[in-house]
């Protein structure tokens, strides 16, 4: 059994970690930057380093920093959370060198999943259904265009080595392609230093439905459901459930099975996410595999009871799934809002600064995962979510009751959040139904006058 | 159905009233005292009215300014939480006088459990076991020697208006029989303007076990399982969980039968708890029936999925119960912990003061119930109690474990908390191994160095 981690994150991820491990009773070192002293996961760790300044690159991304701190402070294991180095194959397999267990998969099966084109290979080699696309890297306008002609516009053009919205690229014509496609190879340049791009029909109103893996090194692989996650502002999610209210049971089967299949086939270890688009005939298409915990587990938490964090943790300790398939039962629906310093008035712009009051709801079905508290600085140099809320009731309908009331009664002073804009949504008929797609949010910012969530 | 709801408490429950409220689409009306200003439960209700300065008796325990607040704002009903008026069967009479729906079962209800002397008949009647002891009130000291001497010491002397611990004295021969029965009767009579006493067997190490009911208008009684609530101090709940660990499945069956047979035989509406003592052979004898929601309501409603605020409002309602007993089902472990603004190095005195930093837990498997936040001041005049902390998970184990957690985590500064004393409880392994009785918390003191709890 792993005996001491290091949690190479920062923030609500970071705490989450140090929650599971005291459970399990795992000693905990957190590593943060200068910005993060005040922050909680420093406070509530057992060991805590500094590795350095923001932004980032100087500190959370610093895998050299992080591997001497890991040696010098003697753990067994680093947790990467989410983002930062959570999937960075390189950095993996220098823990592997180092003898320090990555918690996670292999480095190779983070490298295989982290090239889009190749896990879209994968995925067809497992028989899982794929959108129609470019058989890989298409790296000339040329043939670009060719391809993006014979799949039929619209097409999305998407760097191999993208992530939260970045080098991705709609073209509804072939005039729009080409301007497109240079843009996408721009942009995946400048922010991962890899232009190269696929591409793949569009769909124009899918959802997006993802399915919880769990492998362990004994070859056990069970999936937890699905997550809906099609509430997304410009590819980054909002607001996610499980169960998707749109998905019958034979379809959240066949998924399932798909996923396990597509993990079983790389001796998938640890927690991962299989992503699918989604038509309205329930239609599912392969996107992408997560190598990581995400965001949105909690959801999956609280409909299935089990804690994947610590999970993650007895997996990476060599220990059997503790759970088969048969013993997942899902008996609730969960929702979660993720509450993010922004001021919706102002095009969602960050708001980092001092919070003054801070009270986060409680009570029967509502969990909240954040760091934050009363008098605590947000950092200007990090992703502006600064807690999680869930709430998870025997229907959706008290979910999303639960969820109302726990948003009201959320005081934060002192900085601008999306609250009200999750509110919002949360009310919103059309959502209550169950309809949103991943165009909801364009659709329903354009419906509802803005006042309604500033 | 309820539209509006007068709250007629204070602190954790009011706002735990609020919710329920909240989900349930009724509007809420809070009253208070001009030393509650601040509270969360003023901010986040509806309306708020205020009913006069502390201490209690000049406000919250003032019947007519109360109705009169009902009357103005026109409420269909009071909610009258736990303490305060809960359970004053006059202020439930001037309630149904006033053609408001008191949220809880009928004054005659009250009356007669309120006296336990009466309460005890009851129970005789509906064929419940009872504790050994007088047949009713004894009000001279001969006849009571003679009883106590009948039953065989050691005895229990009991105030029949009592409640906290206040007018109960323990005698263990004839000579202290005659000085704890007249300090009882001096007690009670201060405390409650009533000296009336009973007698019972005292059991020595006997384990609080308390059944949880919910009756209503339309004769159905359904029981929600145990709740252990053996660790006390000084008659004070401490931690409270649910399941027992001590219980077996007939025992528990047996009670819950038990408890559903005394409700129906007196048409008992709303929720109820029907408390026993219980001996080292699962014997369990009646002690009293609480007619209205109790502080340690939440780990019902973990265990259960049942949310029993909201049961209240649908039932005085009129609607008949959403669940019938077999679709009770207790699939998970629930612990609570009292956090009390209270000093355990100066023999749990209170600390009324200013929170000058507050974070609570969070995470997978917490719930918080409480209505302070980072520089709230707590009033002097109350109860110390400031905050619920509940832990549940599949197992006991997993349910303390969390809790050990969650303590380690919570964060109030500025005033003193009996969390290290609770945390050192929840890591005793006597209590681990589930062999906790009423006796337990006195024997645990006097074991443990206080530095551990301090």
């Amino acid at each position: 059994m792993i005996k001491k981690v290091l949690i190479a994150n920062r923030g609500e991820i970071a705490l989450r970690i140090v929650r599971a491990c005291n459970e399990l009773g795992i000693k905990t070192l957190c590593v943060y930057s200068e910005a993060d002293e005040q922050s909680l996961h420093v406070q509530l760790a057992d060991e805590a380093i500094c590795i350095g300044p923001p932004p980032s690159h100087l500190s959370y991304l610093k895998a050299d920093r992080i591997i001497a701190a890991a040696e010098i402070a003697n753990v067994d294991a680093i947790h990467p959370g989410y983002g930062f180095l959570a999937e960075n194959a390189d950095f993996a397999e220098q823990c592997e060198n180092c003898k320090i267990k990555f918690i996670g998969p292999s480095s190779d099966a983070i490298v295989n999943f982290g090239d889009k084109a190749r896990a879209r290979e994968m995925a067809v080699k497992a028989k899982v259904p794929v959108i129609p696309g470019s058989e890989g890297i298409v790296d000339n306008e040329k043939d670009a265009l060719a391809v993006a002609k014979k799949i039929g516009f619209p097409v999305i053009i998407k760097a191999v080595a993208g992530g939260g919205g970045k080098g991705m690229r709609v073209a509804h014509n072939a005039v729009a392609f080409t301007k497109e496609y240079s843009s996408a190879r721009n942009e995946a340049e400048k922010a991962f230093g890899n232009g190269a791009v696929y591409i793949e029909k569009f769909l124009e109103a899918p959802r997006h439905i993802e399915i919880q893996i769990l492998g362990d090194q004994h070859g056990n692989v069970i999936h937890l459901g699905e997550r809906d996650c099609s509430v997304q502002r410009r590819h980054q999610k909002v607001i996610e459930e499980a169960p998707s209210p749109f998905i019958s049971a034979e379809t959240r089967k066949k998924m399932g099975r798909d996923a396990v299949k597509l993990a079983k086939s790389v001796n998938y270890e640890g927690a991962g996410t299989i992503e699918f688009l989604m038509d309205e005939k329930q239609n599912y298409y392969f996107i992408e595999m997560n190598t990581r915990i995400q965001v949105e587990h909690g959801v999956t938490e609280e409909i299935t009871g089990v804690d994947l964090v610590k999970e993650q943790l007895l997996i990476a300790s060599g220990q059997k799934l503790s759970y088969e398939q048969k013993d997942i039962k899902i008996t609730r629906h969960a929702i979660e809002c993720r509450v993010c310093a922004e001021d919706p008035s102002r095009n969602f712009a960050p708001c980092p600064g001092e919070i003054t009051l801070y009270y986060s709801p409680g009570g029967h079905g509502v969990r909240i995962d954040s760091h934050v508290y009363s008098g605590y600085t947000i950092p200007p140099h990090y992703d502006s979510m600064i807690a999680k809320v869930m709430t998870f009731g025997k229907t959706r309908e008290l979910a999303l009751d639960r969820m109302d009331r726990a948003l009201g009664e959320y005081l934060i002073r002192g900085i601008k959040t999306n609250i009200p804009f999750s509110r919002a949504i949360i009310r919103d008929p059309y959502f209550r139904e169950g309809k949103a797609t991943t165009k909801f949010i364009e659709e329903f910012i354009n419906r509802v006058p803005k006042d309604i969530y500033t």
